[in-house]
């Protein structure tokens, strides 16, 4: 792979998510070469995702080049390749681009959408999960639009305007409150020769709440102001298949929808060389010990979404998050110093910060350990810790001129369809 | 079409450029049913695709979505089409939703790139007219970086590295000074494990010097500027072919190079149903009169690029540039209302406000028409001219903003590959 030997060891890093790219800050400038692979050229900022979706923001506000952000460390490597699988007995990694030894090996391929096995949900559903992803769904959803005005079939033009959002976490919620308010103060001007007001945005959740990883306080709040935006909210109901044009549930309830967006579950990203028996059954992530060891590795490590570490609190593991992913990153950082000094590990212990969302404007919850607030306060203070989190000077003007000019204007300007997904045959580029 | 007849006459505009959009402009709020057809549902800011292309903007700092431009105007209907032909006969548009009947019709097709013929040249080159075109070219650089990365064989590695622009207009004079400078300020940084000074920048063209259409003052000027950048210039040759490896010219003169940027000249993006002798055989330009009208017809014009119109000073035709193009749509606007009322057309006088062209940073030329000038204060009046045209208050922020993080930190963060190009087939999106 072209990557010379030096006389530090060697780590190799799979995927430059939050946990990747915190470990590779903390190894900066230390005695050791760091290799970072990921199959994109930038990170991403994933929980702004809908927000590209719904055309608030342009991809480039939420992704930044990881050669940028470790150009200025030496003995850090950066390439843009698959890893198609790992040689544990071999000490190598095997890409589409060629082979590489490691001395240390840190997997941080996050995860990806779990559609549980269904895969005709799979084909037809869209996921929110990269931002190719959530560019194809603000295309479907501007070219269902413009179908609907094509059509003089009532059902058909109904089916073009509903939206069928599996899950209600984060991401279900933040897309729906998004789009009810892009229903409200956008959709009548853009298109006055239709109806926008039959439009419908439902969120049907299995479990008996939304947002179930908050407090009671927050999933109540969250859900008082759905409803105030219009959304339906379909609790104890489980999307059984999708065909394309009708969504059927576990109970009588069906949907008929041109667009069903798939937000119900994660799994591990794995790969290749990870044997089944490191992995959680279901959730397909790579068991780790408190040093984010690998079982019967002393040198291969799991961090992120990826790994199920377990503490007392989180007896399936950690929850599938920025926060987790990047305190571990660090944290490994720190052990992998350890070794070279020859010190004793520390185990990692787990700070919880607490969790938001958003559903609209003046709309948010926030849980803090010893402080719960939902609405105006908390929206800002939802804006100011993604404002903070983003990585770079330039993204968080941009972020920020964005969002004033939105708040403002009750728009969202992005509302482009630069790669047309659904129409795609129809239109030359 | 699902568009219904109104009392008034209704006029169908094929095209959502510059032309187009002023035009409808002018027709808004006035007795006349307006519907815009373009394929794509948003507008272009032509003159910066450069800076999509190079990393400095996004595709939504430059373009703007029709509906929101026309949202305000009753009477007013877009449709995402594509049209395909033209009934002079039965005054009726067949397109890819339906067909059109009209009272006037308008033709602001605009231009695409013209290859001579060349169907080699024309597979294997990229071109910049739009922008899918301008991102596939920003990824394909970024590709071509990482894969110099990976490859041993020197030959190759310069090819890769190795960039030739056909043509010296503004478009590949524009581009080529943009390469220089991120060659100079980002790719050291970004690719500390490869020898960027290797990476040659090549503007080959025809004539026997660059940017033509303007002052022989700013024509040297500009030379000067691109050499000082690094950039070689090719006077006086053409490139004859190119297989995707090799570009060979009239002369001697080969370059070997992976990226081959075909800025060598626009032909009218015509219509079927506009018969040969209504265009401008070489130039596919459609012939029109004073008035706009197209030969033959009261009530079918063409304007802008696609437009052939000539006076004293442009035998061939006007300039095919934003300028003409919204001046012609903003006066068939009035000519159209006189139609209404049955007064006597007035004809088009084009208003020449003069023309410039950016190399880069503190490097620009300016021709009025009773002052030429160069340098620093030129590129604030381009800079402050680009951003005042620009359609939009949150654009003309986004875009200041990213020029003044770019001027002040040496820089251009938009270096992402969210669509691949070259790779597609490698990387799982």
């Amino acid at each position: 792979m072209n990557i010379p030997r030096m006389s530090f060891p060697r780590v190799v890093i799979i995927g430059g998510g939050f946990a990747g790219v915190a470990l590779a800050k903390k190894l900066a400038k230390q005695e050791v070469q760091v290799v970072l692979m990921d199959k994109n050229n930038y990170h991403t900022f994933q929980p702004l995702l809908y927000q590209v979706s719904t055309g608030g923001l342009e991809p480039d506000s939420i992704a930044y080049p990881i050669r940028k952000i470790l150009k200025d460390f030496p003995n850090f490597y950066f390439r843009l390749a698959n890893v198609e699988e790992i040689d544990t007995k071999k000490n190598k990694v095997r890409t589409n681009i060629g082979n590489l030894k490691f001395d240390y090996l840190v997997v941080a391929t996050g995860s990806k959408t779990n559609y549980f096995g269904n895969s005709e949900i799979e084909k037809h559903s869209m996921a929110m999960k990269t931002i190719p992803q959530s560019l194809n769904l603000r295309s479907l959803i501007l070219e269902n639009f413009e179908d609907a005005l094509l059509t003089s079939d009532l059902n058909e033009r109904n089916a073009l305007m509903n939206f069928v959002i599996v899950g209600g976490g984060p991401t279900g919620v933040e897309l729906a409150g998004a789009l009810a308010e892009i229903k409200k103060g956008i959709l009548p001007k853009d298109y006055p020769d239709l109806d926008t007001r039959l439009a419908q945005i439902h969120i049907v959740q299995s479990g008996d709440c939304i947002l179930k990883g908050m407090s009671a306080q927050a999933s109540q709040k969250a859900e008082d102001f759905l409803e105030k935006l219009g959304v339906n909210i379909w609790k104890n109901v489980r999307v059984t298949n999708y065909d394309g044009k009708t969504a059927t549930t576990n109970t009588d309830l069906t949907f008929e929808t041109a667009t069903l967006i798939w937000a119900a579950g994660v799994k591990g990203a794995t790969i290749k060389g990870i044997e089944a028996q490191e992995l959680v059954a279901n959730s397909n992530r790579i068991i780790v010990n408190e040093f984010s060891q690998i079982k019967g590795f002393e040198h291969i490590f799991a961090i992120g979404d990826i790994a199920c570490m377990v503490n007392e609190e989180h007896p399936h593991g950690l929850p599938m998050m920025a926060q987790p992913a990047i305190q571990q990153g660090e944290q490994l950082g720190d052990n992998l110093l350890r070794i070279l000094e020859e010190k004793p590990l520390k185990p990692f212990v787990y700070k919880d910060k607490g969790s938001m969302a958003t559903i609209g404007r003046n709309k948010a919850v926030v849980d803090l350990k010893k402080w719960k607030f939902q609405g105006v306060f908390a929206w800002y203070v939802w804006m100011y810790v993604h404002l903070f989190f983003l990585i770079g000077f330039r993204n968080r003007m941009v972020v920020f001129v964005n969002w004033v000019y939105n708040y403002v204007r009750f728009d969202r300007e992005a509302r482009l369809i630069i790669r047309p997904f659904k129409n795609k045959h129809k239109v030359e580029v």
